[in-house]
């Protein structure tokens, strides 16, 4: 099946999701104390990571990232940005917790949706938004030397499942892909700054875990 | 080259190796004190991530457990399953060794003669055999952030390459599919399991290996 | 596109720089103290991986290495060399160093041309040249548990970027491609060996990290 030319409007907000999160791949390399190739890779890796592992798991290859090279330049400039201003930049955590969201939202529902113009039927659609999501923060902190902080009893990837699940029911409900795509990514957006601004966990294991 | 519909059997036993592998996944996270999600994420990347790296590499794509979703529920299940029972399943180690042994023979050879479908000769297919059996559990510990316990002396690939390797070359020489499969298994579950009764390990490097 | 034949010289470098590559991977492992299995699956990473990312981003699949029963007993041979004489090859460090220069700049030019044969444009096909030549350490590193190497103020990526822009612009330019690739390959050598030599260091951030 042939991608779809996406519209403009979508790729602009797509570029601000790759920026904001090349930037939070870049301070964590910037706090590591690595050097500035290694800002550089992790802010590509994950700004593009998520949307890499995507595309190659449905066969969109080669991915529209390396067709295109606004997708390649906008982690450049983040990952120099914040190799320059990191003490700036670290000071608006709050705000770049808020850009993060934005760009979960927006790369969740995205990710979902281009699963099931390949195919994909509505879990496995679902799944793959979720990975379109969080897959950049995970090779992140993998290559850091991390175990992923999603895994830390942040709610990160539930509201990206969410988003991704609304999304696609509502557009094989036969709604319009932009009705679908914007309630999807606002239920992921509310659901994941509720969970920064009330402090909500993930269940941990009950008891000992080490049996 | 058509993914061939695999045998309802065939189905039933992949459905049993996930599950056992999901649930070894998840034993991991829930020894780490990860969370739920965690432990869901786990216990999917150790069931599904051997097969999901021999599909991208062989060119199978959407991977069969994209487009089934009992493949992707089994995970779920296992995961929630130890979430909730750790304690018991903790206990029982020595009996989730066995199954995982059942698995890895299982997976090995389904590898391996899956590769074989796709036109990949008899050393490559029983390499990808291999990586379908151990894939999942290395992708587990990079992410639980720990060096892939079977470098760590455990006589775990072997007996995998072994069974694949077996497997494939019956069906070259024009056995039965079901012949070489079923073969292919044994000689795998066999030497893993003695591996473990008698504590074979892997051969370490001699004399101080920090030259 | 159909892969090109490509020419028994480059066949013959080509196995040159995966054996150097397995060689480095085979001597983590050692030094690690990890066994004979962990030894020849860290060669082969190391020698294939980069291959191996490049070739699934541009779907060109099953990878060649897979194809080619070369590829594969070339890293089983360089990873059975290293555990048997490890100390010897421990004290030839330099050398290794050096031979290693080579791989990177052999693989960082191919793997950019063949980017392009695969119809990358530019600017991707040098980003890919940069992947496949430091694919393999980055994926050895994360495997063996450490941060890559490549991140930790070694000038090692920048070399490899910088000679498959090289070879991309001057075949793009209309010179023959073995002109384009000898002088990629070139420039990628002499940056690496002079960093190597007068201990170059890629520029760390300012001031203190962890704001």
């Amino acid at each position: 099946m042939p991608p779809v030319e996406p519209a403009p409007t979508l790729v602009v907000l797509d570029l601000v999701g790759i920026f904001v999160f090349a930037i939070s791949g870049a301070l964590v390399a910037v706090r590591k104390e690595l050097d500035l190739f290694a800002v550089l890779v992790l802010a590509g890796t994950t700004g593009l990571g998520g949307g890499f592992l995507r595309d190659v798991l449905i066969d969109a290859t080669p991915p529209a990232a390396l067709a295109d090279w606004r997708y390649l330049l906008v982690p450049v400039g983040a990952g120099l940005l914040t190799f320059a201003f990191h003490p700036t930049l670290g000071r608006m955590e709050r705000l770049v917790t808020v850009f993060d969201a934005f760009g979960l939202a927006l790369f969740c529902v995205a990710g979902a949706l281009k699963a099931v113009d390949y195919g994909l039927g509505p879990l496995p659609a679902a799944l793959l938004g979720m990975v379109t999501g969080i897959g950049g923060g995970m090779v992140r902190d993998v290559l850091a030397g991390r175990v992923p902080i999603i895994f830390r009893g942040e709610l990160y990837a539930t509201p990206a499942l969410a988003g991704a699940m609304v999304a696609v029911l509502m557009e094989r409900g036969g709604l319009p892909v932009v009705v679908a795509a914007l309630t999807g990514a606002t239920v992921c957006l509310a659901w994941r700054l509720l969970a920064v601004w009330r402090d909500w966990q993930a269940p941990l294991p009950r008891g000992s875990a080490s049996v």
